[in-house]
């Protein structure tokens, strides 16, 4: 309360802006899982580029860490402060404009603080799309996605968020505006500065603006809920609907038997769409901008895949209706493990072929570590990205097993780095995985990413202990 | 012949593999445009990563410039020494192994010196598609074309050079050989070093292996050669087709009437495939994995351009024949310039939306300049890409002519900068555009860019007076 950096803060952004009472600062402070609980000097929330600029030059000067944070919706730490108090924590969640949506060129100008619902929402006005798709849409910003490299349930058509960027707009560690809000689709004139902010978790400086890439809007959607015996058989599957559908595919969502038992057992308003039973599911989708119907080309997909012997069985949503029951059972399959007990997450990609070795490989991991315990791996097939997540044996201790989260960590991801895979796929490196890097990267990775952040952020003003 | 570095390279790449006489060494020095002459200490022809690390190491330690080569088709001079003769150009020629074709993943992995065309082929073998397509591709290298983030006919649909890498190995400025060869389509371990040497044309270190992105093959396809009257229909025609034929659309290339006149002067093999004089034309294609025809949406697309009075005329290609004909026009547009006396070239690029406007205003600056040149602005323009080249004034002495290219260029990029557009679209900074780069980028970019080459390449050994 008495810090002397107080008064000067608020001379920028305003006293109502600075929150530092427990109570008002409390939902910065802590994240989604409650796996950690920082403190700050401040919370506080600039309206513009130019009073983010001038609170990160404050900062610099006074020799305070500067934690940036979106909608705080990351799972892994990286938008919270650690427990020292020293920082002073950003929120963009003041910066909510959308500057300009611009048709003819196919892009949208927004402030970093502009949710990713919101974002899609406006897309849409426009008859657009902003295909980004996530859990927390609701919730997460723009400029978090961007500082995450955000994934998601639309990445096999659309790509990542890194995918979605034309131009950034940044503060810089000592208190510079970087406007490279260019909205160009070709641009070689020296070095993509953008690309290094994009996932780097808000350790080389603050978004507060980006170009965003439209497509068009899609109006025919075929989805298909599918039954097959193994993850073989799904990858050939995924194969045949790139194949036939190129990127008319736009999901391509795997999940266990385990994980619809789950949903079936905790969720509401949901039912398996197929009659018998099977090991695994597909959740496959088409789309496209062009009126004519889809249903043909998902037909011979499937059809394929039956004489193939790939597939089991097969439901096509006949309604829009039908279609959100087969989401609602992608969708609820990461909440529902809570009522299942202890679940040890991973969020694992490797590469695409490997995927059906690596589930089998990991899967044995995991019972060697904790006899019992049930993997449910779902998640984006087409992308090779698995949510590993492990939940407890029937009946024992729920926090006995999550004790053994470390171990059974280190037992998965041994399998991920044997099949040259990734242990964060889509979350980022955060706090939480901050110790694993010297364990993933080679001397020289490491080497490299901590001379580009000592050349752009010399001091470590921007989240000290995050990442690198 | 007698600098003492000789012997010590000869060691790591044999003496055959040294090329330091005039003869052997000149197609090493020149550039394809004939703008640059360079000298070196010698041309050093690597067959591995290790021999490319320990050349290096080597040339660090003696102090002595690096300049990294691939086919040697580059149009700015990023791939040839200064005069000094101080350096030793790196040439990849010898490194041409296709190391991997992972089908399953659907990735490639290459040798940085396998030519862009031997990749396409390896793909096709495969039944994929490695989509980048240039003019030069039966030369240039996938190496050169990581380093130059490389465009093309196929960026409307496939995006540049950058999206379809997937991983890296790079020899730094130190000699140590960092393994970035991932297949992995997420990955958030960190900053994603792979895409800070994409585009530095060599300025930060050696590529010499890549794992790069297969596509589907493209199974149909539907060429259309259009006339119409303005730019602001094309860009009528370009949207229609993309809201119509989504990612479909592999292809919508511009070009202007005085260039279809100057391939049917000066082209052989060609013909006009429309009847009566347009002002403008383009290039439409489609293209699926699927093998249901796109005859009806192309058909829809040129239906709906009709009725709201946006083209005027339209040829389909009914054999793989007529289509090589389509494409064999838009190809020698380039090429045929150089038989209607001298051509002043800028390779821009603007914000879609504002491509009409900036065509109308860059002709009147040119015209501005030299009152009767000729200006033939051709190219991508689903991405904003024009080659805004500018012939001469019919009658006019050529030398006369082209000793304004500075004067042209300035009034040119002025356009550019107005529309916020970029002064290099694809072909990257080289020498040939340094001195520009402080006049389009703000002080606080180029600083940004020092720093990323000071922190990476500390004493300046690789490719000096290049970009930056």
């Amino acid at each position: 309360m008495s810090d002397p950096l107080l008064p000067r803060l608020a001379e920028i952004v305003g006293d109502k802006n600075i929150l530092t009472e427990a109570g008002a600062a409390e939902s910065y402070l802590t994240e989604e899982r409650g796996l950690y609980r920082g403190k700050a000097v401040a919370v506080v929330r600039p309206a513009s580029v130019e009073e983010v600029a001038s609170v990160v030059a404050l900062c610099a000067e006074a020799k305070v860490p500067v934690v940036p944070q979106g909608g705080n919706t990351g799972l892994v730490g990286g938008g919270v402060p650690d427990e020292t108090g020293r920082a002073v924590v950003v929120s963009l969640n003041r910066m909510t404009s959308v500057r300009e949506v611009d048709i003819d060129t196919g892009t949208m100008t927004v402030d970093a603080g502009v949710t990713l619902q919101a974002a899609q929402e406006k897309a849409a006005e426009h008859d657009r799309l902003f295909p980004l798709s996530l859990a927390s849409e609701g919730s997460c910003t723009v400029g978090g996605n961007i500082a995450t490299n955000a994934g998601g349930t639309a990445v096999v058509a659309y790509g990542n968020m890194r995918d979605l960027v034309l131009g950034l707009e940044v503060v810089l560690a000592d208190g510079r505006i970087w406007n490279g809000l260019r909205k160009l689709k070709k641009d070689n004139t020296g070095y993509d500065m953008k690309q290094l902010f994009i996932g780097a978790e808000g350790t080389l400086g603050i978004i507060t603006g980006a170009v965003l890439k439209l497509a068009p809007a899609n109006r025919s959607v075929e989805t298909a809920f599918i039954g097959l015996n193994s993850p073989e058989q799904a990858l050939a599957l995924f194969r045949r609907a790139q194949a036939t559908a190129g990127s008319a595919l736009i999901a391509c969502e795997l999940m266990p038997r385990i994980g619809i038992d789950f949903v079936l057992a905790h969720g509401s308003g949901v039912r398996d769409p197929l009659s018998g039973s099977h090991a695994w599911y597909v959740l496959l989708e088409l789309a496209s901008p062009a009126e004519q119907s889809l249903r043909e080309t998902m037909e011979a997909i499937l059809e394929g895949a039956i004489e193939a012997g790939d597939i089991e069985d097969a439901a096509l949503s006949e309604t829009l209706d039908q279609r959100a029951v087969f989401w609602k059972l992608r969708h609820l399959l990461s909440e529902v493990q809570k009522h299942e007990g202890g679940s040890i997450k991973h969020d694992v990609s490797v590469p695409i072929g490997q995927m059906p070795a690596f589930v089998g490989d990991a899967t044995a991991a995991a019972e060697g570590v904790v006899p019992g315990c049930r993997p449910v791996p779902f998640g984006h097939m087409g992308d090779g990205n698995i949510h590993f997540n492990v939940s407890q044996p029937v009946g024992d201790d729920k926090q006995a097993y999550l004790a053994r989260w470390g171990e059974m960590n280190e037992a998965v991801h041994a399998v991920v780095t044997r099949y040259s895979g990734s242990i964060s796929a889509e979350h980022g490196i955060g706090r939480l995985k901050r110790g694993l890097l010297a364990e993933i990267k080679a001397p020289v990775e490491l080497d490299m990413m901590r001379r580009v952040k000592s050349a752009l952020d010399p001091n470590g003003v921007f989240n000290p202990g995050v990442v690198i």
